[in-house]
């Protein structure tokens, strides 16, 4: 499936949850659901800076040493015909430095997630988890653009 | 979050839609969404073994590669107090030869997922990604099982 990147940018806007994977740096697999706010081929998600009883999250700790990351949006759907997903694949990292940005993401978050009216965008030490994907992969039952172009919100 | 075996069973029994990563023989990450049957600790993926331009699905060169496999099961909701995930992870293979294991997926996944009574299981060569799971993880924003056994249908 052809997704251009007008869609693609109104899907990453629109749609609330991805799904994160890396590998570890014994080379297993990892994921875990994210939510995100993407700008300019970059998609961001927060960290949430706690520390955990096993210190650095995971999925830190992996792109730290592989450098590498998956990002996966998907619909399911009763209806089989209805189904698709979309993957970035690219380069990952972790910033923590950079507080403009991490300031601009956090009121592209804001804005996606009336959630975080609430709640702090980053907890304990702010941190960002960040892709700059090069390659992206669409997939529909159909065949084609159109049920991803729906769930972006562009008829 | 403690999920019980029961718990678990359940939420695999009912649960439609899971997501497989894998890692590629390069060690970058891979994911696509999945159906999936569950019976004995091993949980099973039809794969579509129809001839893809690119050859065998990578899912299926990554586990032949690697031994390696992670599913997640997951829940997003806009009330984030919902919000939960449990997450398999183990060594996977691909299954081709066991024909009776095969057929009995096969009827496992046609008692799953109604959209198989008009829809073959297995389209091309049949195959099976099987993932005996190691370890199991599982989340809850709440931080208890109830919302994972809800939807497990275990009120």
């Amino acid at each position: 499936v052809e997704l251009d990147a007008a869609g693609l940018d109104a899907l990453l806007a629109r749609w609330p949850v991805a799904r994160l994977a890396t590998v570890t740096p014994r080379g297993r697999p990892h994921q875990v659901p994210i939510v995100f706010a993407a700008q300019g081929g970059r998609l961001y998600s927060p960290v949430d800076g706690k520390r955990k009883a096993g210190g650095e999250p995971a999925r830190l700790r992996n792109v730290a040493a592989t450098g590498r990351a998956s990002v996966l949006l998907d619909h399911y759907d009763d209806d089989w015909s209805a189904l698709w997903w979309v993957r970035l694949d690219g380069i990952a990292w972790v910033e923590r430095a950079d507080v403009a940005l991490l300031d601009r993401v956090a009121e592209r978050l804001l804005a996606k997630y009336h959630q975080y009216q609430s709640l702090p965008v980053y907890a304990g030490e702010p941190a960002l988890l960040v892709l700059r994907w090069e390659r992206v992969t669409a997939w529909s039952q159909s065949g084609g653009p159109e049920p991803i172009l729906r769930a972006a919100g562009r008829p």
